[in-house]
């Protein structure tokens, strides 16, 4: 099989992924090479500082400054676009994709930005763009809805899809420690970056969100108008409370196909304990997607890394070799004038059951206010507990915690709206949360 | 795009999965259409009988008595394989690759029986042969080996295949019910056949797990090779007590690269509680893969069933028509002159922790001859737990449970044997099952 011509690949960007993809490319040439039907070689690779010393040998020669001239290069028939940001990262698999050719990259925040237009941009031009490594790392879960899942309409999704926030999550529920110190824990780490603000703002699971809807709904959406909730507000007292209840908070993900549309959003939810999702601890990642022909599949693995990632997109390099990428991306529904899309729904209309903690006055005749502005809105108590303050005690307070029957976000949002109008009702503080069912 | 010309496809048996297949192709011509990128008509299907009231409706014509009439249809292109059994399949199959057609088929025992004549045989004349509803129903395992962790070595697989064995467990763990009355509510609800022995004794896990070790492992084993042991001389007694110790009993079919090579078994296996695989209850079936790169992915889903397993055949059968199939087959390991063919560990090298309950005399030095037994076999105890006779109570016997540290399959064995020997063990009872690590 050496005999036969190796195809030549441009890099972009040798990063921590950068660096696992050369490391597979070069150490498991064998490997790949029976995989691909043909050796793939890194003929360039263009990083920012050259001369850094990297944890991978390549022949001299292969490193360069300059991804112009990568992206000109006729030999080079693949560039693997590795370096994060937009703006760069836009105009760079533009020109290749000009330059003729397929596109593998793991950038989700480009393709969450400027989807539409590179994919548009590819499809006339006959080239393909393959990018299972920008959504949950090792889990191959865009394959898996492009190619696997192909008899199904999905009808819902719903993922853990940021490993820093359920690292961060998960070590405020084992060790009780509060937000910031949990967040300083992945800094230390390194499953959260010096700026967490797009990871805990719940910006990178809305990106990731917004790819996996347009394979799955052969719809489009920006991520920016996702409803989106951060974990940043998160108490040590929600994952207390919310175990005592049967729960663990997850910050989900979710997309499902309602009676008034495509509801969208994310927001740290009540997940009950045994679920699956419920169980993901750490920096892993899962997706539970339910088709109308398969039912459900669970999928569960390490959505970052060095390894985990480049595992994607040396898939991604093989099956773009080999010539499933040009066909998937072609039998998707990557094209910008659809006639499927789905309206989407207003989140004010998505319906869950609600926890909620409210810190009220200890005085006669607050339940009675409280319970009152939840009916006056049609929201109506489930179950409730009257807590002694045993978090953020203040003399003279103590919290209401309930779960709700279903309703509306819209009427739930109106009741808290009242709620933080009445005296009786600490201001800024309390918190709710939706249930995942 | 309904002006093209549309893929005329035969199919094989209309059971329970042909209905399904039927239904979706019929019901979701539309989407089937779009995915496809051109319509899937099905031509033909060759039934047993043909007098049947059938639960989809096909257009007059459709439904023969002849599958060697389809066979032969030159309009033909894909041959949907669905009937069970193997001799009749394996002709059936061969002379379908012979007459040009592509195999999509959801039959395990033919491939597993003769998957390596069928692959060569479609190899030589440029076919190809789909079959991802052979194993796990609806889960796609073997897409997911053969497309999306192609930059991986597998280095284990563990799955819960076998979806009769998985509720008949589950159930007399639940319902603290005996093995034969699980076996006969499992027929009741339709998830046992009236002859259940090619599930419970593992024949069927092990044909599975043949099917999947040929695509990970780019070797090839007979399944009736692989050791394996079954569940029908599980006790309630052991589910019981095994939870009591914080696991679950499972049917587990595994595959690992270990230092003696590879090592196949079938059997039930302790699993920890809380892991992924001891959390899959009744007919669901569930697989988790190690990958050197990715790590490890855990897929769960349905197993068995209708709208299931009619996905996974209408995937492959779009994959067929887009012409993912053919460069899927021809890239994965398949062929028979296979270079990289990896040894296999023989059972009795194979090691782990065991769970053992034995029944013994309750009287004064019977423990040591027991401890003497084991040790002078090198297995020794990590846990032991003696049991007044709640469980099939004889007067003036009680049971031993015990954990051992890991050793050999060959070690445990001898020492069984030995303790079998004994006069203070009373015969034919007691159990010893693996642990999972």
């Amino acid at each position: 099989m050496n005999i036969l011509t190796p195809v030549q690949v441009g890099m972009i960007g040798m990063g921590v992924v950068g660096t696992g993809v050369a490391r597979i490319l070069v150490q498991h040439a064998d490997r790949i090479t029976r995989r691909a039907g043909r050796p793939i070689r890194l003929k360039r690779v263009a990083v920012r500082d050259t001369g850094r010393t990297r944890d991978v040998e390549l022949p001299a020669g292969v490193i360069s400054g300059d991804a112009a001239d990568l992206i000109q290069d006729p030999e080079i028939s693949i560039v693997v676009q590795l370096m994060g940001g937009v703006d760069l990262a836009r105009q760079q698999i533009l020109a290749a994709l000009t330059h003729g050719k397929d596109i593998v990259t793991a950038n989700k925040a480009v393709l969450a930005e400027h989807g539409t237009e590179i994919f548009d941009h590819a499809l006339r031009l006959g080239r393909s763009v393959a990018y299972d490594a920008a959504v949950a790392g090792g889990i191959p879960i865009v394959s898996n809805i492009g190619q696997c899942l192909t008899a199904n309409q999905i009808t819902s999704l719903h993922g853990i899809l940021n490993g820093t926030c359920n690292f961060i999550i998960s070590k405020m529920e084992e060790d009780h420690s509060d937000y910031a110190s949990a967040v300083a824990e992945a800094q230390r780490r390194g499953f959260a970056e010096a700026d967490p603000r797009m990871d805990v703002d719940g910006s990178d699971a809305a990106q990731k969100l917004a790819i996996l809807v347009q394979m799955a709904f052969d719809t489009q959406i920006g991520w920016r108008d996702i409803h989106r909730v951060g974990i940043d507000r998160l108490e040590p007292a929600e994952l207390q409370l919310a175990k005592e209840l049967g729960y663990r908070v997850r910050l989900i993900a979710s997309a499902s196909h309602g009676n008034n549309g495509l509801e969208l959003q994310v927001a740290p939810r009540l997940v009950r304990i045994g679920s699956p999702l419920a169980e993901v601890r750490g920096a892993y990642n899962a997706i539970s997607v339910n088709g109308d022909m398969v039912g459900t599949i669970f999928y569960h693995g390490l959505g970052a890394g060095q390894s985990p990632t480049a595992s994607a997109v040396v898939a991604d390099l093989i099956d773009t070799v080999v010539g499933r990428s040009a066909i998937t991306f072609r039998t998707t529904g990557h094209w910008s004038d659809h006639e499927h899309s789905l309206p989407f729904a207003d989140v004010a209309q998505t319906r869950s059951r609600f926890y909620w903690r409210i810190t009220v006055q200890d005085d006669p005749g607050v339940l009675a206010q409280i319970a009152g502005a939840l009916g006056q809105n049609g929201v109506s108590i489930a179950t409730l507990i009257q807590r002694e303050s045993v978090f953020d005690s203040v003399p003279g307070y103590t919290n209401l915690v309930l779960m709700t029957h279903e309703s509306s976000e819209g009427a739930a949002l109106a009741a808290e709206t009242q709620l933080r109008q009445l005296a009786v009702v600490r201001k800024d503080t309390g918190i709710r949360l939706p249930v995942l069912n």
